[in-house]
């Protein structure tokens, strides 16, 4: 397999244990995660040779985000470095009708002063076959947007294939550029759509529910509208409240729509980066599957992500194949 | 908002991390706590201004107490000293079929020393619009609930609202008092009636059942028993298992009968201080809202409390009102 | 009641907390555990009379094993001790469909040196009256067969009860002993059988299936095979996912067929150990009650078992005969 | 006592136990700290009134922070509020020849955002008989320089002591305002000089060195250009390593010079906030104290902070005034 | 070795870790102690066989200490069991020049509920040569004293060995007993004695110094008032602060003054017990060598105890005597 | 620079948090370790491009490990993987005159089965420049021997530089191969003697002193008898006690001798892979300095070392370079 690019911020996560907020105990826990970063670590998780692209602070957090990238066998070697510190976020998980709650430290981070110039795309795509981008890129910087430009024009020009989870956060966008424009922009480079209706909405001007129908007629106006999209999956989540979810997914790959089972996820343990896991799921699963199974492999992953704490999904190919295989009952493995 | 004053015993509570019982850890967390405590910390993060009186150890105990009390800005210029130590409770977190366990260590504790003497209630009322008390407090001493009696009657002088909770625990009342008797010279002092049928019965005499119309019956005979009492308010818990409780409220506010629906609580993080919760909730939501909106509050308040580790609800009016708006599924806000 | 008489390997187990995997924490917690020992700390703590024989590491880490049994009442007096390290397994604990997962570090542990040499049986049978084994220990080395076997001969001869717990592990059982054979001669100085179909089929050599008449069948040719056996218990488990299970029990003394209901285990803390729970609550249950009671009492005991983390049932009598009234409401103990 | 009013940034400082660094454990504490909020929180576990005036985040990190700031009993009903994140400061504790490290992300948080117009100096000094200022306020933004500015003009009108801590750190001051030149400023409103050789050269343009002539050349130097400024205190350090140092002062008051012993810290728990232990301990000291008295009270508290964890020194005056008694062999207090 | 009876209150001990206040963290940690149950598990893990006797409560924390003496091998059979709270202190672990601090909650503990009628001490006796006692018991209550003073007659009685370690302490009698008279008529049961000038002093009404020589005079006139005293230890302690420590022994035998070099403990870990240690030390140490070398081994034993956590000395027999042997360097034990 | 290359075992090591025993906690902290891994990650930290070469065990616990050494960006390429479970150490962390103790877990281990056919050296040497051994593999099992001594031969061939620290331990060994013979077949291909009197006398079969006359008449032996190595490197410990110890090293690299000054390490945080820290920063400061200041910069680091808790030092060049530069008063470093 080829190697897979992901590009975006790095954030340090900061929680207290269980489900405690800030105010009740001065101990808690980091992560690093990043939505982009989330779907890289997930890929190389399932074996695949990844290269997480970023700036990072040139600190010892910087450092420990750095560590904890390689931990997984994902490459830092396109990492940049600015003065500004890592962006950061604080969570306190939420239970049953409590939402859990995130505050950003990010707007002035290191990676929002990423700079065209400071990516080498040739040298840093030298093996790349793939590359994944979401909405929160080019949400953060005018720097930050061009930079993944630049990227997407190199990768599309390359034949790569490009996903896109065009994720639309509109508390983000402080820099002045107008969201969809953006959007349209970087979908003329990609080739695998992954959202729902609200993004295809965003990006379509339309107002489709969420229907079987309108999702079908959505995907075809949206591959109508941006010819190198080939494939739209989407991934449907319905919250009993905040410890107890179904997961279900959905597609239109230009030829059938093929929806899936729901999985029905109990006792939720942690539920940040689950649509990474999916994307991840899917990336890694269309090159090794038809995209149905792969649509199902992604399912899987992401309803696995919600029993692992922190922003990454740490399953193996072989666990998340195990689900598909109706070994969903928790049987001990030794 | 005048000011609302709490008056009770502060306890210390001492418990292993999550489901682990005494036997199997040395390392353990302690929060403060005490029904009126939890009921004003509450207020005090709903805005309310509120003020706790207390008697607790002069040590660094009593003095960690103190600040736990100051960190939710609730006043505790009030607070009087003694030389014993400060009641602790231990606490064991069932789950399941298995259900949490309390010893507890406050038949001597500094709280169990109050006199009246040593309490100014007249300098402690000056913006003082409203008082609560509840059954525990009567029970612990002679001094406990000869002090409190004498907050209560200048309180019924000056017009305040006396909200009461006459919990009875059997396992209390070791210093000779009859518990009926309290109760009932008490609640003489009191305007709204924070109980069900238990409470009730034992006041009047009664052995009516849960059914409404015995509710209804229950509440006419004790509003004419005591007629500065104008409204009972309800809380009623169906419990799966340790894990998975319902709630419920009604009321008679001597006009009408109202019932709320069922909150579902799937996963309980912590049920200590809930009706506590629900006293506070109903206590800010009768100064803000009608009775029927004050005891939906209440609920939502007391199913909140539910997500929360320690004695206390740490919810805000902006979270417990989301719930009434129907946001129960969890959604993460950002 | 006289002295219950356990045997068998005891094992350091690590693991992270909560659900994390050991890539996420260099943060985790040890219990001391091993199914016979298991069983033995159960019976302790319903106040029974217990000595469990063993071989331990001479080092601290056997020290700290030491103590951990020493501190359940459980005598350590006829535990013997070699140079090697004790065995140790490292466990990662699943949520909803994502297993828990075990790995052992136990081939050449201190344990599997021990010898029928090591081992003074008459001694440490001055007081038994009982003695219980499981399919484990003969698996481990030749020494562990051959001493279990030199002790249930003794056990046999002196008239003791002797429940067999046959359980069959094929993972383990690399020293060239054949497991059925193994099975059927320990079986033959053994009273109670504690086990399932799939036990009967291996030690009967056919292919029963789990349905009630083939469970009688099956316990029929069972008695008929092994005269000493009197008895038989079977728990049949539903796994809903890895946090939700249902607990039910069966059994044929040779006059009747009884089963239990469903218990249903909503959330479950901590699976390890429950049938350990069980067969404690067997023989305890067998001493005090009638057969079916016995097996009810069995069945509460797995059930409390779940709520536990570590290897051990935690509960006392009272509290397993609290469910057994009925009070699975999870009301809170003061 | 009158009020005492403290003015400057709340920082979250994050660190990991012990002597770890970040790359090494995912489990970290946190406490709330800042220069001149570390001097207010350590006068009010002296029994002092304090008022603490800063601007914090409007999140449930800016609510901790207060919550932290209250339960001390220190107010923060001068605080304001911004939708910038609080700043925070990560902390790498060394040992021996090992320095801590300090990592910072603040120059765009919450208070650097302030301006003039959001603090009411003439509310907030309502009860005020003191300020305290530090040279790291200045050095933040230009809007926490002029705000800076006019509190002390008013504190200064209203004859108020005015205590300067002029801190110079040159990597902060990146808004374009020449630092000594704001020094200056602000030190024509200043009654008390706390501070070094070093702060004295920075203001004055001088390089006298560390000798006691120098400091006092230094001193009536810097009275003679500052006719405000009464009194010059000055804590010196030396420093083994990283675990050991010690710890003496001095002083030029107009009239006499005097000098204290050294105290000797053989094992240091935290470093941080040593300076502002001293800088309380004399504003504390100079309105209960003669002058030398007074810092002899300082160097005492300031000894006694590098043996808590955190920024603040949790002494109370009884504690300090017992090493002033000689009680330094740390006998058990009962 | 025959059993050494021990007889005492059992205290949980709970601390923040580290250096924390309680106000600090609210994760805490907690063991068993109390003198007398220190000095006995001491000498289980120098291998002695001990019981140790107390009154516990009856419920979970009570389960919790039974559990923890059980698990050093000291045998619980004679403790009996009171309504009533275990007693709890609470220490804060200072650090240079600060010292630790402790507050209880022990004076209606149920230890101080004990009577003569509850203990058999016939029974108790069966084994036992030894019996150690303390000033702290015969303070605690009536009960407690007197209860003491039945026992020590026995063991008079049967000729056994009775250390006793009166220390003073004037915060506890409270309950109205003369603290001479009590230890007078206790010493007259004993042996050995255990303490210093200042114990000395007290029970002599005299005013030596800490000179050799006073101590050679009080120890004669010790003896020369009780006659049943045959040998008097002292160990003499030099604080540099709360962090380093010098410890040493004198004795006068009867026939010899000896003394013992100062051990050199530059970096305290917990001082709590040390006393413990060194009377363990001593009781297990003139049961095997001569007065002399008792001593090195109790002051040995004692040095090692301020490297443990919590109240008790956890060395064996072969490491005290390496420290003896010369072993002080710190070098790896593999 | 070329790629260093480290070979050797693994090691899971498991300690109690602090001072604390096995017995006193069941909460444990983890770091992955070993001799040669601890001289390849401190390499690595220094900017060095380093491979570990080993074997680990295919599980969750290998996998946990592989993470470990990939988060410090030391290449796992050429790691195999074998059925046994990886090896384990346990670890209780002495104080004063109480030494740290470690118990082993290693002789069956995945490490222990490797075999020459498993390494393909040819490829794990494309880019290397620098091989480490240590006197800890050979000793383990026949395997380890053969594949080391196999790797060895081809580094000799192709004119790598190879460093050896001939660490003898007798307790290890046990497969049945004579250590001399062993160490010095492997010296043969040596370039880089780390070592001292006592692993000289080993090889040598002398028994040369401490003194300096001896050390060169040793180091001039050991060069004439190996006349492969060209350079001997002592590093010299004198310990207070466990928590206080001085560091100096001495050299003989054929031509001068030269030795440094004492560091003196007051506060040791953990001992353990100070040997390994003196070695990492001998091989990367023969790369760039002359011997002897590659000598001091390897005190340099050793003395660091003991301030991390772990095994492996996690100094940058800078911060070694900054204590060769007279920084070891421990300055704060923003």
């Amino acid at each position: 397999m080829g190697q897979i690019i992901t590009f975006g911020e790095v954030l340090m996560r900061i929680s207290p244990r269980g489900n405690k907020k800030f105010i009740q105990s001065n101990m808690v826990e980091f992560y690093f995660g990043g939505t982009e970063l989330n779907v890289g670590i997930s890929i190389a998780n399932f074996g695949g040779n990844v290269k997480h692209i970023s700036c990072v602070s040139d600190d010892f957090i910087g450092d420990a985000a750095i560590s904890y990238i390689n931990k997984f066998g994902v490459s830092t070697s396109s990492v940049v470095y600015s003065k500004r510190p890592l962006g950061v976020y604080f969570l306190e998980v939420g239970a049953v009708m409590r939402p859990s709650a995130i505050s950003y430290n990010r707007s002035h981070s290191s990676f929002s002063e990423i700079k065209p110039s400071m990516v080498n795309w040739e040298k840093a795509f030298r093996k790349g076959v793939w590359m994944h981008w979401t909405g929160i890129t080019p949400a953060l910087s005018k720097g930050a947007f061009d930079t993944l430009k630049e990227g997407l024009a190199l990768a599309h020009k390359k034949g790569m294939i490009v996903s896109a989870d065009p994720t639309y956060r509109s508390g983000l966008w402080q820099y002045g550029q107008d969201p969809k424009e953006a959007l349209i922009e970087l979908l003329n480079y990609s080739t695998i759509f992954i959202g729902g209706i609200n993004e295809m909405n965003e990006v379509l001007g339309t107002s489709y529910s969420y229907s079987k129908s309108d999702f079908l007629e959505a995907s075809k106006q949206l591959i109508e509208t941006f010819p190198t999209i080939e494939k739209v999956f989407d991934k449907i989540r319905t919250s009993l409240n905040s410890s107890w979810h179904k997961i279900r997914a959905r597609m239109w790959n230009g030829k059938e729509f093929r929806e899936t089972e729901d999985l029905d996820i109990t006792h939720v343990v942690d539920r940040i980066g689950t649509g990474d896991a999916f994307a991840a799921g899917l990336i890694y699963g269309l090159q090794q599957f038809d995209d149905y199974k792969a649509m199902e492999f992604a399912s899987a992953a992401c309803a696995l992500k919600h029993t692992y704490e922190g922003d990454v999904n740490l399953s193996t190919v072989r666990e998340v194949t195990s689900i598909l295989d109706g070994n969903t009952s928790g049987r001990l493995v030794r």
